[in-house]
């Protein structure tokens, strides 16, 4: 079954869930193009899920999804969290910051209850998890309004594990994909694959709608995903640059930069691995650090330092997630992208 | 253009060389089946070599393409060879192996002027490089008699690299791919990508046709390829269950078998990265030692632990070459595959 007839929509392309970077507006402008527009709720308050369903729901009737991270909190480690202030003492003297003031932040919620019981009454069409899925007792919930669900696979393993947990379709999650890698199964990164290898496999082994995602940038892109037997696409780094975004004039700039053509996976940012360009951060410290935190912890000793070298106009200690194909990025509607994506017939 | 008319040959399918495993048989199979089948000399002495064309132009007419190295010998180093036999020291051990007996061999010869005088009455179709072009000189040779020349870009400044210098065509090679990688601008792994990412990109950035290698399994991978703009494909992993090679049975076992879903690049059988199927010693050791001796100077140390664990039926020690996608391997007929990856037109 294709996507467009599992979520009810013309094209069979899906906008990737970016948080941070965009908002309702890019999810409104790719649905109302006829693909499905995606909002990702990872950093957003509950109050600000709920102002941007509404917004949704104001703009366009079409269907479209919404995004949440499932990993489980991390308790809080003094030790390691110190290890780490240790590892960014240097930068923190540099922009004279008093690492005692900052606040050893919860970070990133996990979906949970509360957040469904804001949902419910939206009953959004789709909903989409990146780190596997709720447990058993809420994603039933979210099924139960009648909300398709999907989730990212990194591994064969991971994609039969989602068809037997519930999914209704899965994105099959090639290495060349900007963010956070999606595995939840294990964090051993030698698991994972390129899509061209990971996407056939996964087709082969599951029953389930496939949705490629890494590396898809254009219309080629996603003839070649069809053709390894995808059900359909999920792009993100080609809509990084499109004008409905919130993606600063800073990681604009090192998008359209030659400096696109040399990513990482970095933990620097998270505490988990995800694919961002490679800056002077991941340059001097590596981009995969033994001594950070647990996922989302990582984030708030790094934060100050991206806020006073972005007032200074540097990305040295910005995440700026993209992909391993940033040829696609343009400033231009999402629309316009969203409908060129489409290959001819 | 396409590499059937480059080539002259029928179909757009070349048969990735692979050395160790394969010999004229395999490429006089794929070559009289409408594919280009590739002999692998990296390991080969001159006289086999000669045998090898010998046999070649024996029983096919057809275009074939003969296969080199051509990266620089090291000199050698007596402390990194101390380290890395120290390093091996508990195997050797275990096996009963005197390692003061193993001779730290020169292991791959590159490409050279003896092996050019060698060619030159044979005038190949095609000849391509891996570990990038000869020197200026010797490249004129080759092409000075009429060959072709190939040689493999992991990275976009490599592809154009090799256009500037010569090239007749350039073989992306994404990092699904299995056996050595053929960086030769920068041994930095992390500037390479996978197939979706790299293939579009070179296609984008050079004239010369472009030929996709890296998780192509089947007629599907071979549409994919061709839609993100490949002149042609390059296929190893699935040919190396065919009935032609010289696979090991433990080899081929292993590429049958669930373990062929983890492969990582490993260094510790030559020196340089190369992706295998996960077994003991890259478990245990880690698949990139920062203590062997330069390629290929560190197979020496390895060689004599595969041949006591594969007499006692053993692939602990085996270089396990594989791509990330083994799906494709099968015990046929190299001729039916070459066919069964043509895409329905």
């Amino acid at each position: 079954m294709r996507i467009t007839e599992l979520f009810g929509i013309e094209l069979p392309i899906i906008q990737a869930p970016m948080a941070g970077v965009q908002g309702s507006a890019l999810a409104i402008a790719v649905s109302q193009a006829g693909g499905l527009g995606s909002l990702p709720c990872a950093m957003l308050a509950p109050e600000a899920i709920r102002a941007e369903l509404l917004a949704i729901r104001a703009k366009t009737d079409r269907p479209f999804n919404i995004n949440f991270f499932c990993h489980t909190s991390p308790p809080a480690d003094a030790a390691r969290e110190a290890a780490w202030r240790q590892a960014l003492a240097p930068y923190h003297a540099e922009f004279g910051i008093d690492a005692a003031s900052i606040p050893a932040g919860p970070g990133r919620q996990p979906f949970n209850s509360a957040i469904a019981d804001l949902l419910q009454p939206f009953a959004p069409p789709v909903v989409s998890f990146h780190f596997g899925l709720p447990e058993a007792a809420l994603l039933a919930r979210v099924k139960g309004w009648g909300s398709k669900v999907m989730s990212t696979a990194t591994t064969v393993d991971e994609a039969r594990w989602l068809q037997a947990h519930g999914a209704d379709a899965i994105i099959a999650q090639g290495l060349e994909a900007g963010g956070h890698r999606g595995h939840f199964l294990s964090d051993d990164l030698s698991l994972q694959s390129g899509s061209f290898a990971l996407l056939p496999q996964i087709v082969a082994a599951t029953a389930l709608p496939v949705i490629a995602a890494g590396g898809i940038a254009d219309a080629q892109g996603v003839a070649a995903a069809l053709a390894l037997g995808a059900a359909g696409v999920q792009v993100g780094t080609a809509y990084l640059c499109c004008i409905e975004t919130g993606t600063s004039a800073l990681h604009r700039a090192a998008l359209l930069s030659p400096a696109a053509g040399h990513t990482a996976l970095t933990n620097l940012f998270t505490g988990r691995p995800a694919r961002g360009i490679v800056n002077r951060v991941l340059r001097e410290l590596g981009p995969m650090s033994t001594q950070t935190p647990a996922f989302p912890l990582a984030g708030a000793a790094m934060a100050p330092l991206r806020v006073r070298a972005e007032a200074a106009g540097s990305s040295d200690f910005s995440p700026l997630w993209a992909g391993q194909n940033t040829s696609g990025c343009r400033a231009v509607p999402a629309a316009t992208l969203t409908r060129e994506l489409m290959p001819a017939r």
